[in-house]
């Protein structure tokens, strides 16, 4: 059913496997014109690439992308644009240990119960190498999105630890291989990851993203809402359990009168509003507000401590996860999001200019 | 882009305003040789219908459907299926005060934005009268899936106040009004309900959604993982804020020892899980254990305090809403949540039929 | 796989048997703002409508279409707009001869062993019934084009007798009870299709539908390309079998430099072709000339001859059909090939303003 | 709106122009566990291949498949299966003839016109080199069908000249390099095409594939039809203008009783049709005979002689093709044809599965 494609405009289709020859992403649906070579690209995945500090996996992927079609003279031509990312750190592995048992908490059991069959190998399909792909496809993205509109994310939780957003700073998020808004959080966590990484665990994490610059009007009622295809988007990440938009959960506690982001008549005829509950979409539909949305991450199931399973044969054994591991797989997570945000915003500016 | 459609293989599509002469689903994709007929379909229809308890919308609808095409002697024939629910109370009403005004929190607003022109009378498309044809469309689903799947759902939080999950009782959610799991909460939300509604103000809820009898290998990974097509589905119920699956934002806070569920050998060679934090869901797949889902909605925008606002000129007023109104619109989205589970897991039985 | 809808921006879903209380269709994808009643629709069932001449089935149906929803103050507002038109004329007929039997070259085989059932009255799903939706859904495509955008059809061949191409006249289309655009055409078919009638027999036709006013860069190459959206729209009418786009299979025995056409500067930028071979589409995009389109209907299987054929329990038979039937089904085909032209235009034309 | 893929379930996306890198397709959809190995799709590969005989472009190129993702130890995983082409014939051209002019009858004017750009070299994106996905896609379609279904294709049409059918021999087919049915039609269309090709000119050919082993019931009513869907996807392939099923348009001119194929109860409890005017299909659906699919390919544009034009500043001029052409590029649509339907039939299995 085409399940490795996002998006109906701005449509983008994954390949590949963790310990292939190469994974990659063709893109359909983009428009012709806009400029794109692969500098346009591999920021984001540099941001997104593993091996640059000790929290997180210390696999070494150059991730270099390359461009294989639908460009010409540095333009898209309005062709599929094909991607290709290589894999270049395929170490030969000892695979004995989960060959043939399932880690709890992966999909290793639910791959071999669908399939019958699985490559085992760095989680095959399943693993985050996949994400790559996504990070590539919402570069291309932003170029349709344009300048006017802007995506960044942030870490908000690691573990139970919770950012403090009186002192959120977006300027701080680079700053730190965290991702963190707060430089206090940033050492923070740093310091909690590393009790984290030494006692061979792992923790979740939350992260948020914002789209500033998005005009009222974008997304369809009644089952493509705005907000349902980002918590498609998001809970499509690998390790995501929860998403929100706005206030989410916390909107249920709330009373109408607290909810309902009041407006004022603006200077250039478009509302002020007073508040953002609704994170910017209404209805399914963007207010023109920025959209905020959030997402929630399990720990990683890779750990060092001996767990309880079964076997391919079904029966009772133990199971642990040897070598290198990423403590907190929300980290990355944080240019995953924004790229998956921006493939669906771009999906839903394109969707606008047929409608509008 | 077909936005009024839900599903890929077991699909439909949904048409009809509030105050229009019906509303109305069409079923696409529906196997044949079902029993199908009305009584089938009434007792969810009934679940649903406002004006049963003095905590919903006074607005009186029969809610009678009638099954227009796609059966044959009682039973499906594989041709769509389009069930009709009229509209029996339109009353005529004073909609001088909503016509120019736009609600906070209300898709007024942001209808008017994208389309230029909106139905106001009602709430018009944006109506949770919609919903009715979700229910209808998930008793469909429900004979798709048979009986050896259950699903069924319950209201775990009211404003603020969560349900004790101690005392939790399916037995009990069709003994009140509330769909509260727990006789103790269900007294203490109708109580607390009241003076909402006496204070003319409105209250947010958290819906579960729990479906048992799924087995291993439903759902597909990358993008449309079973997980991923819940939110999706979840999130585009009307006033809908957050989707988590089983432990969902609190997975963040868990460690990999806590949250991956251990398994072990069963009677008959499938696995026995010794928790579910997965909620039944591990890289998009299904395990055999329950899926467990939950979802969050924002307080209705339709309240009796006045509010700041502005009218279709971009002036300042305010604007407040007369006349019948949901206390917690929460409450009925309980069939709602059920619906687009059994619509979701009606899609993945058929595509993994496909492919298995 | 939502087998009943049509169309990705601008799409329609149908439904409706035979012998059902009605038939209907929901158009998902309209844009907002165009004005839409009844009295937009009404005229383009009414010319499809059977039972106006004796050489058209004498089933009498009003044909009355009502919107349902969609449309607020005569306006479409981008809510999904639903059709009905209800079925007047099912006489209780006496079904025996076919509830068991295959007709050979119907639908009637291949219904029961893809779904083991069918609705045998009136050929259930299979009528052509069916096409009085479509007809509908070409009328509203016809609002979205708008003026600018002409689509008419003429009937070119009837049994093995062509019509003269030397004396083609749109006007006389509407002149005669055949679609003819030659009036001796006319004449000359219509007393061959007594013969026919009179015989029992049936024959079938050729449609040829033209759209002018389509601007040069619609159609999406790679596999929606214009033409071949055209073709799935035309063979997915009752009873087609080949489908050709301007010289389409004539084409075959042309050299380049017969085949090619040329282009000269026209006044306002735009090419001027000295012909039309392409029949307005190139690599699947229009080139700005008429959009050029034929397809053939095979004779109905519906005859009073009895055939050998097979029952349901598989053993040898005769069959033949009593009662009122077409003896050329495809005269009615001329609106319904027109009605799809527009439907697969409109859908071309959103998704180029979203591209554009 | 992802124009570059085909299919629903069995889906696949191809990349790529005549003159980048490569050119490659990623099929989604393909179930676990069949064997696939470069071994089983090179053949194909090698059938199209250009440069085999002076009929076809001299354009040297190895054609060698590599499957970059979805496989196991040589077993498909339910991945998706990336398959890439390099081009290593871009022989440097000199393209000032084309950069600047539309050829007439070529796709280099409706890519201009739609996206303002366009990559010239080779024809760019609409080259056929294209077809190459195409063909690997049908060798994985194949695997998916297994042995029991046969597809094989012929050419039955060069120019004006028709193959006689009274001699028509199946193992002919792969003992000349024009795949036809018949030694003295190839002798003939060898010899023709001779003179074409030193008169710089070019033709037209219809090539007929079928499709045997197919089940009754395969299909999907009403908009995806099974011969609705081999419509589209003939069409869809570089210079086709026509498409027809089974007698197609010459049942035009049947009556009833020549056209209705009559049965007979088969020795299996099957019904023996007595004829295949229906190729195949009735009512959209399998029969259990033979599909049978004919379509015409339009000469190609690129010869030698001088024709009328205008430039990109639309300005008159005139433009030739120099180099290496095919004299008839139909040919080498015996496996594209073969490869489409493959593609077609893959899905429409899969999809009945879901439905049986």
């Amino acid at each position: 059913m085409a399940s490795n494609s996002f998006g109906s405009f701005f449509r983008f289709t994954t390949w590949g496997e963790s310990h292939g020859p190469a994974v990659g992403v063709v893109i359909d649906g983009c428009p012709a014109r806009l400029p794109l070579t692969e500098t346009h690209i591999q920021p984001f995945l540099d941001k997104r690439r593993p091996g640059q500090s000790s929290l997180t996996t210390q696999r070494q992927e150059a991730d270099q992308v390359r461009i294989l079609s639908g460009t010409f003279d540095g333009l898209t031509t309005g062709a599929p644009i094909s991607l290709i990312i290589e894999n270049t750190d395929q170490r030969s592995k000892d695979y004995s240990e989960i060959k043939d048992k399932f880690r709890p908490g992966h999909a290793d059991y639910t791959y071999q119960a669908k399939y019958g069959i699985r490559d085992y190998r760095g989680g095959g399909r399943s693993s985050a190498r996949e994400t790559a792909c996504r990070v590539a496809a919402g570069a291309v993205a932003r170029q349709v999105l344009g300048d006017s509109v802007g995506i960044r994310g942030a870490l908000v939780q690691v573990g139970a630890h919770i950012v403090d957003r009186a002192e959120w700073n977006w300027d701080e998020v680079n700053n730190n291989a965290l991702f963190s808004p707060n430089a206090k959080a940033a050492v923070f966590w740093a310091n909690y990851l590393e009790e984290v990484c030494k006692a061979g665990s792992s923790v979740g994490a939350v992260v948020e993203v914002h789209a500033s610059g998005i005009p009222a009007g974008w997304g369809d009622p009644m089952y493509e809402k705005l907000d349902s295809e980002i918590a498609r988007a998001m809970m499509s990440i690998n390790a995501a359990k929860g998403v929100e938009i706005g206030s989410g959960f916390a909107s249920a506690g709330l009373t109408g009168e607290m909810n309902g982001d009041e407006m004022r008549s603006g200077p250039d005829g478009k509302p002020v509003f007073l508040s953002n509950h609704a994170g910017g979409i209404l209805g399914g539909i963007s207010t023109g507000q920025d959209v905020v949305v959030r997402f929630a991450l399990k720990p990683t199931s890779s750990i060092l401590t001996p767990r309880r399973t079964i076997d391919v044969q079904g029966q009772d054994t133990e199971v642990f996860t040897k070598g290198r591991h990423d403590p907190c797989v929300g980290i990355r997570a944080v240019p995953v999001g924004e790229a998956m945000l921006a493939c669906v915003l771009a999906d839903a500016m394109l969707r606008q200019k047929a409608m509008g």
